[in-house]
């Protein structure tokens, strides 16, 4: 069983560490709001007064943090917890960041011969709850190796991206992906319904035709289709708008400094920001939740 | 075993006719163009020199043509064949075409009390051959299921979509998101190439998550990524980008006509016509070479 | 002064037909509607059963219906106007169509040497009202310049955009290029205000700077900042959103045929199909309420 | 007669700077690369080896720059120029960045009672040569009417669009909203064009209706239908693709950061994006060459 650091423990963090303790690790945790401490120390976790002490000792360092800015503020900045350390310790950011800063940190990261991977998760705070993660680890391979053993206590799908950034692309253009997918699949639907067919037929043809993806299989986005699907519960639950444009923010911003072309990502962002506009709430909605953006007069 | 009349053996008509002919049924055929004819004369088939003639006696009519106006023209303009069908008859059109025809010609065929439905497929010209198209059928319930023992020579998935017309569009619905999703998927592998990912390793990551789809699983569209799509044979074969843009229009039109937005499909359909305006011959490839309006410079 | 025949009284044809007979021209009139040619009737003109006896001894013959299956219909159909017409006769349809249709009466008309131009006008019940619209000419050049001392009484720009069809192209490309316009200037000025411009001042300086357009100058989106515009009286009057879905289409299906690309007017439409989608009345509402769509929490 | 310290001298400052010393104003300039010294102090201009020597004695510090980074660096970075400034100076930031940066810098500035203000300019090299720019001036009201003197000796037209940061903000929407009617206007010739209308007809009859905007009037994307527009030789010199891109960067950027929804925006970026991936130099060929990307092969 290792020492790990774990720091930040929101909604995501909190349940990855939960799962770590009950693996049998020992956990050092630390998290600016004290609150989310309290918890996870019931559950055998030593708490922290600041990340530096949580990083004594530790083989592993896993951080989750809401921002690029904050991991690079976190290891770089005033803190410079890079330099808290151990050379031999393996840092494992799961932050959901912009490649580019990714690479800044574990650049600075390898001149003190520390190793650091980035590692992104997908899945949500069901995923994280229930140990289903899947986590797209950008670093040296040998560091991956390593890193294998504390992530299959968190998650079952643990691949291998590439060099360090690479995790954090290989989500931004999977969800960037999932986004149009979602998207064209509300599009389809009530074009569909529109000229007379059932959504379930529909859905059903569609699923064993080309037309197949992941949100027909498991997330129809029209209420009542599938019983289990957020659109069945109002999109309660599920992954909030809010937090996909911030994945899609990501992903454009990549397609920009790299000279790639993304029409139909900067389409669907756009579509997901006109949903956001039309109501108070609509960014607290699950992402299926965009068919009300074609069907506002046909709820 | 049937007498069926067979009008249309283009390279759609021709294998699905020759299947026919293979499970035992008796047909007359009929084409504007007599050459099209010989093949299947020599693989039992009745050559007839006017659509009027195949028609006679036949328990099944089953039209394959390129239009609407084609459908049209044959069963309700000058040569009116729909009069020359027997009430008890019942008509199979597998033409891809706008439903509001289907329906003008199904209620025509009402009036005389002759069955009609409207079943286009999907599978292309390969499903043609190897007898696995699907059809998607619209029409009664009964009419539907009277259809069943012929289609399934043809075909492995035989979908009801509803009522008349529902055929042509559960087939455009599912062809729109298929652009849709095939050209989001050469963006996204495109995005991630460009940010030091190999085509290979992010593709198999996305088909394990969220953006997992149909192009993902059989018909990846970056070339050499999977030996038996067309991508890894310049794009040829496979569904061309000129029929891919013809069931998109249908598709947009279908919008348009009955009020849905459908964003997504319409930008899918000019990206494939900007496409098909850089090089001359790219109307006649496979619809996954989309990916190279992304990627014209790194080809 | 001319004999005239007007055909097609509603909105648009009446106020038309008015500012003949106030020129001085002898006008005989016909729509299905009897109640459209009361009023006519009492300025002078002589009201007709049907068509057919409104166009004898006609030297202008000036049609103004709703779509181009009407066109067809009076002058092809049934009905078939075109034989009943001189053939020293002009015909002059003001009706926005598809140019297909367009040419296709065009056509028939030359087999009898009868002289066609399309001539669809812009400037809405305003122009048509005070005699300011602008027609958009396709035909012979000829037929164009004679055409011009009776267009005159109606319009103050008359232009010749080319053969038969032209003046249809030429005004779905302008309103097309409207569309994109207003919606971009909505987007623009959306974006301008979020980040703390007033949309006053930012007006003022696209109006003199490259951002520059029609919009900007008579007829600002946001309430309030120009009086005369719609905007400032909560979008009433001006060009109905379905009046600019209807044009849309018509250039869409055009672009759809002749093999153009066209994204932005493509994404255009689907704003406005949004934006008929958020509000049942929406699709009454002048065009220019598509700032709606960018701003509804900030009304 | 000012005092004034220029810093950055590129393309668009050297013209700017000379444009100073005409009116008879003291410069001190400055800029990394030190070739781009020489011709300017052969006009009368004092070179410096550092920043901090320019800007002693300086009433008005002018910096034109390529980007925030850069801006940020000068004033706030190592040399930290900033404290070398007399506090009753006034510094204008006429280069083209985000607005944050430019609020950034001049909150750094007040703290020290130093005035800010942020005044990009659009007129390109030609509107830096011949002293016709425009200025968008972000900051007090009081500051803006200090820096008229100066800046009417480099542009025509002053405009002052609200507190700091506004100056950058009216640029990026004036420049979206030109991306988007460039790349409107291309496609609705590109539409008459291929229906049978001369480009040159189209755009009279545009210019004169509702379709009129800044690029029909001055600037048409057709080649041979303005003598003096870029596209007249072969879209050289103008405003380049590349720098279009940077500026909708930043107007996309901060949509993304404001909630503002920019659909058309973001869909003329990727045009513009995949007009530039189409061939190798397109990126430096004036912007009104997206044209090209619409008629590739009617060239």
């Amino acid at each position: 069983m290792a020492q790990i650091a774990f720091i930040g423990l929101g909604n995501m963090g909190a349940p990855m560490a939960s799962n770590l303790i009950k693996a049998g690790h020992r956990l050092k945790i630390f998290d600016l709001n004290p609150a989310a401490l309290t918890a996870l120390t019931a559950q055998g976790a030593t708490s922290t007064q600041q990340a530096s002490d949580a990083v004594q000792d530790a083989e592993f360092i896993i951080s989750m943090l809401p921002s690029g800015l904050h991991v690079e503020s976190l290891y770089l900045g005033k803190t410079a917890l890079l330099k808290e350390i151990n050379s031999n310790a393996l840092i494992i950011d799961s932050s959901t960041i912009d490649a580019e800063t990714a690479r800044k940190v574990a650049a600075a990261a390898t001149t003190q011969e520390t190793a650091f991977i980035d590692a992104p998760v997908s899945g949500g705070t069901t995923g994280a709850e229930k140990g289903t993660l899947s986590f797209m680890v950008g670093g040296e391979k040998a560091h991956y190796e390593r890193s294998l053993p504390i992530l299959k206590n968190m998650g079952t799908h643990i691949f291998h991206a590439g060099d360090t950034g690479c995790g954090q692309v290989a989500k931004m253009c999977n969800n960037m992906l999932l986004a149009i997918q979602m998207t064209g699949t509300a599009e389809a639907l009530s074009l569909a319904i529109r000229n007379g067919l059932s959504p379930e037929t529909v859905s059903d043809i569609m699923l064993q035709s080309s037309g197949r993806n992941w949100s027909l299989e498991v997330y129809n986005p029209v209420p009542g289709v599938m019983d289990n699907a957020p659109a069945s519960r109002n999109y309660q639950g599920g992954f909030m708008v809010n937090l996909m444009l911030k994945d899609l923010k990501l992903a454009l911003d990549a397609a920009a400094t790299s000279g790639a072309s993304t029409p139909m990502g900067a389409l669907a962002r756009n579509l997901y920001s006109l949903h956001t506009d039309q109501a108070d709430n609509n960014g607290q909605l699950d992402f299926s939740s965009i068919f009300q953006l074609y069907n506002r007069k046909h709820q």
